[in-house]
């Protein structure tokens, strides 16, 4: 206050901070608030309400009932699967069970159950004619045959020799490799003929780390409730028990050609909880879908390789198989959702915020439609003109 | 403003747009703020501040330095695990390494170490008595067995027979398919004695793409550390090698029950990482549990079926491998997060509105409870009754 | 208001009642608006608009076009991997194929190519000196070891005996397990002469279940397109066909010294789409990767032991491998974003307030530092002393 005054005593100065600090420190718990103008207007109040019944009617039916914006969320739960494929087929020879046609063993979220198989038995390490589905591999004389060349989408290293194919009347290059090739000596068996009646148990347990919430997909019954039970979404909810035929058909895909061609089925289980709710209200949803792109025409199917190794008479010999099968990939996801404080302050301040909303419609109305507008402009607005000289503004600084 | 006035000549009102716009960009560069109502009441005052502090104390230790509001997040890193089993273990003839008893040997996220296996040797395409345990296997007369029927969970097709059992003085029904059939010749081998010694390094990297942050959780160093150190939480947090019965004990298992009827155990590792610090600050937690439902009679444990396949003098034989065991799933997960401005931004401007908050509380206390309360409201709200006719907003429009 | 007076008859007293609801009806449809003081000072004007200003541009730029706010997102799509390997590749006396050198065959999304690897042949339960690697194998005579003593990193049970070495003039205590032990009797092999050409196809589905947006990263093309392409981000993005050398490179990695020692490469498939735009903005963009720790000295590269079993004579043996080879993991990840109401809403409000927050620093301007602000402290505060008595206050009440 007395700052500006030339040269005041130092007692005068440091009593007249004292002054401004005992000021402050009043001022400091005076309460401030706004100075309201109220227009007794019955429109203008309808309108100013009714914008902000529908903000507020806005978040707290869509934001906080259907969106659930109150709650903390948590996505990816920590999941464990465990699978176990049951029964038999039989091709036209043979009785094939579980460990044959189902890759990989373990048990594990992925998996193939063989549906057909094209075998090439006896193959051993020898030269034998190229298949004639590679490249260049037609020839009329030994000429067309590069001694040593390995074609990377061929069988083996090329002797140089031209030799017969295997059937028919023409020849290709002979090559140095596993013999004979898979394109000239395998047979094709169906194993896929009570493929459908198979049965699929999957075990899954999730837990969501941020909430120490677990659950299993399994129900906990002491009696033969789990050997007799197959899945149903309305009665047997709690029995993972699927006949492959119900996945495939769910997965709206026809089951012999899928078990010609291959394919993956992706069983999908969403656990979308909300742990305000009691724990059982927390179940699990299964979906079915094809997951391998069906129509794309150069590599549909899904089909693997493997092989079993002899040793006859110190020599090594093996039985390639060509599989084609369903693979099941199980897919877990979900979110979990719970009451948090910080979510909800952070929108009950934007529906706060949303509501004041409301005001700017209602002004911009009063000051333009309004028939008195000039009047409640000048009741709202109080001008203050700066270039106006006001002497006891000058005066004091 | 001379809009509304008939037929005025063109220049008086191009003149008029002028002076009218002329007049907007004039007040569009006026400042407003609004007016302020000073009320001197220490007790509201105090309210008023308090209520401001605990909302202020409320965001600044909760919001922003326990939930740390003002970080980006990312979930979910990338992440690559390498597993290594080393140890080896003898049952009664015979010694197991590595190879043998652990499945996948690739060493990928999940593994399976088997504990206990159940043999059936020398299986082969052919006829046998059916097992006991499947339905309506057991028979008086062949006449009970109906050829060619099939039974999903059994062993093989019937061939109408009814033969004698392997043991014991009954009769079921005889089957075509890989025979015997296990129940009837299994032996049964125990594994796990020295299991709980097996030690498993576990090779974890993770990345965060967003942050381009990774780390692994092996320490570097160049001396023999790794091949000496086991795992310890306190004082060996980047050695990552575990004893199995250190994982069992610490999911809080009994490894023995474990070991008979195997189960899966989830070894999680947790990168909770704040890269606001340094990097040193974001360390791996690993914890242990239990994934499958232990206490579901029907299917508790973990086993899987896998066989070797031998060719002798022509004709194909297995040995049927019933392999119960511990597996091991590694789940990696975590979260980073890094100060970022929009959420800082949306948390101060949700702290702001919130500390407006008390204004609302203070305004209701003012006008509802003290004493002078009708001289404030004549003071806050200054009435502007429309009904009122005002000549001069009439005469504007 | 007539509530005070003492004793009122209880008509008087209804009719306050029903007067005074309708008081509050009639109030509850007023419209209110605050008083504001204009300042006609051209230099705080702009001080006003230009820090709105500046408030506006960061989050119409930064948070709604740079950071898209106004999406919902979701991470992690739904994804399936299908791969195939193909290429063949010669040792010195052998030729090797697909089915040989990449484990597992299921073509799942985590495979490994096998680029070397370390044969024992003939391994058969029997008693064999230990390797010399192993901790106290070495012995001068009998007494040196422990019969029964079964060394967790060895590879077999002590017989007791000190027998002389597979080669050099030292001596090892013998062991009963499978025998020769590896490192005696192991002969290496070389695979990844031409494993640089091996083609890798990396079929790759995803699925956004929040907005059932699916996508392949496959072109769908009828003719032999997918026969002959070879993955290209420029020019063939959607032909996701990969050479093994190329995805080596790729990673910056030297591929001779990787096929080598071994090693972990990521495929990471990127889908980050924005879905507002149309679905053929919705990209995969692959990164290439080294995952294991390379420069760890104590455990670096990548390797695993596999074996295939012979029945000769009725007695087992077994070919054990130790393979080093390239795993490749394909990760996929992502995120998708679409326009939702309620981020948009958060940060519009946020905006709004913020914008908002350019007041606060006018304010200070106008009473701080203005010549004149006194008159205008003046004029915007309206001093209320709650000390004074106001007769028509206490008359009130």
């Amino acid at each position: 206050m007395a700052a500006a005054e030339p040269k005041p005593p130092a007692g005068a100065a440091a009593a007249a901070a004292r002054r401004l600090a005992r000021g402050c420190w009043s001022a400091f718990w005076d309460y401030e608030t706004p100075k309201v103008i109220v227009v007794k207007n019955r429109q203008l109040g309808v309108v100013y309400r009714v914008v902000q019944l529908l903000i507020l009617l806005y978040f707290v039916w869509y934001v906080f009932i259907v969106q659930k914006s109150y709650q903390d969320r948590e996505t990816g739960p920590e999941s464990s699967v465990i699978t176990k494929v049951k029964g038999i087929t039989s091709s036209e020879h043979k009785v094939w069970d579980v460990e044959e046609y189902v890759k990989p063993p373990e048990g594990g979220s992925a998996f193939s159950i063989i549906t057909r198989i094209e075998v090439t038995p006896s193959q051993a390490q020898g030269t034998c004619p190229e298949s004639v589905r590679v490249t260049n591999a037609t020839c009329d004389s030994d000429e067309d045959c590069v001694a040593g060349q390995l074609d990377m989408l061929g069988n083996g290293v090329r002797t140089g020799r031209c030799v017969p194919y295997y059937h028919g009347a023409f020849k290709t290059c002979e090559v140095s490799g596993w013999c004979p090739v898979e394109d000239g000596a395998s047979v094709s068996q169906f194993l896929g003929k009570m493929a459908p009646n198979f049965t699929i148990l999957i075990k899954n347990s999730i837990h969501y780390p941020k909430f120490r919430f677990s659950k299993g997909n399994i129900e906990n019954r002491k009696d033969n409730y789990l050997k007799q039970c197959t899945f149903d979404e309305v009665s047997h909810l709690y029995c993972p028990i699927f006949r492959l035929g119900f996945i495939v058909e769910q997965a709206g895909e026809n089951f012999t050609e899928l078990a010609l061609k291959g394919g993956v089925i992706g069983v999908i289980i969403n656990w979308d909880c909300d742990l305000d709710l009691s724990a059982s209200n927390c179940n699990p949803k299964y979906s079915f879908r094809r997951l391998d792109p069906k129509h794309v025409p150069a590599s549909s199917g899904y089909n693997f390789r493997f092989a079993k190794y002899y040793k006859i008479n110190g020599s090594t010999t093996r039985t390639l198989i060509k599989a084609y099968g369903i693979r099941i990939d199980v897919i877990v996801h979900g979110q979990a959702g719970k009451f948090s404080l910080i979510p909800t302050i952070i929108n009950v301040a934007t529906a706060l915020t949303s509501i004041g909303v409301g005001s700017f419609l209602c002004d911009w109305i009063l000051l333009t439609f309004m028939n008195k507008n000039k009047v409640y402009s000048h009741k709202k607005f109080d001008k203050q003109d700066s270039t106006l000289t006001d002497p006891r503004g000058l005066a004091q600084l």
